[in-house]
């Protein structure tokens, strides 16, 4: 296997094009730290992604989950691209610190020509065990 | 294996539950039908559910079915549960109609004094076939 | 959304096939119904199946839901395609009955030009409720 | 959260427990390393392992998830413990290497009272990128 390349997009190219793509959710989201194959990204929890008693939805974890993926995808291949979700698998293991943000620590393990695969650990900030960890597939339209 | 007794929740307890426990949440869903082990809910699409180009977004799909296999859980056991989500799977297999109502079409496949797994076919109000299916299983805690 | 064909490959048709392309598995397996999107498959169970204590090992469940959407697929588009799995979850619900046949009943619910998703009950022979359920995805290489 | 105590089984007390308690399959695994949560174990490949070609087939990389998370569970916990296979999602983005062996790094991510959740990366020995990727869900029954 080829090594794969560095990212193409950084912090700050993937922060302008969820404002431009996503301008109800870029709010949501900010996205920390980019590495070839790994990606950083932080849910600003606010009153809309709680549940009564003061946890994070389950939504707003999926929510999270996917767009670090996405946006993972997009630093290794540009802006170009119009993928989409096809599989999602997620566990709840334990209850978010009540309204705390979240980060997601996100990983590609596959980039491929028609599929990529992505792995996220999701935690409560300053919180060491994970809180989820979910699995996305994207699949990426041929140009 | 013994069968499954029947309902302990109908349609109106259920609309009920929902409104005093996830006021914030309860007008996105409408209850339509309950029958043994099998729910039918349906997501009032609104624009916030949905995408730029008017598909709707993964978030409130993963909303939907976990919804779903939570009040078919609490129509076999009863209000009382404080049932959380521990695992999820979803396949999103199509675009979902623009602007159209979304169906989950639900059945109780497990219902163990510890964990309850629930199927979910997703569809788009009047097409054939499902825009996504989902699995959820629920942790049921002790008394 | 325009109806799936009907099958190009009946029992006897995919019969055969297992037993060119998969000589070392085929005995393990006996397709006993195919329709339009759908299949029924039973794992012949033997002492190799076994786990101590007699019940089925979770390896062969996992080989029987995979053979299972293979071969559905194949009944849609013939015994050319070079599908490969690509994604799988499974829920393990109930202990199979003790040296019995397992039925997975099989169901095609997204038959694209690049993925297709199918889900399967499998069902210890006799007995009503579901002892796992799985979903594959498989990748149909283009030709 | 207070850290996860240390291992109470090392390498030799897993590989004589395999041993006893699934004579028919130990030949297949060889526990390698043990840390607290975490654990590598490799797939001894043999011609029974194969499909034609020369990959290692799904069933046998599901055997190897199974028993790696099963394994680094009773690190922890010791041998007493009856866990049952309860969830699994997988997820096989690339060939496996011809007739090489595999080998599963494990974590365990989650240790409650009730349900324990492992995430596995499958490699090809020598291989960089990871052929699979799988999470497990075992119930821990109660004493």
């Amino acid at each position: 296997m080829t090594k794969p390349a560095g990212n193409v997009m950084g912090v700050e190219a993937l922060t302008e094009f969820l404002a431009e793509a996503f301008p109800q959710v870029c709010d949501d989201f900010t996205v920390e730290e980019v590495a070839p194959m790994r990606l950083r990204v932080r849910l600003n929890v606010a009153e809309r992604h709680l549940r009564p008693g003061g946890t994070v939805s389950g939504p707003s974890m999926f929510s999270l989950a996917d767009v670090a993926v996405y946006l993972v995808i997009l630093s290794m291949i540009g802006p170009k691209a119009l993928a989409v979700t096809t599989n999602c698998s997620m566990d709840f293991m334990r209850k978010p610190a009540a309204a705390t943000d979240l980060i997601a620590e996100t990983r590609l393990l596959k980039l491929g020509r028609v599929l990529a695969v992505g792995d996220v650990l999701i935690y409560s900030d300053g919180l060491e065990a994970p809180v989820a960890r979910a699995t996305m597939t994207y699949s990426i339209p041929p140009k």
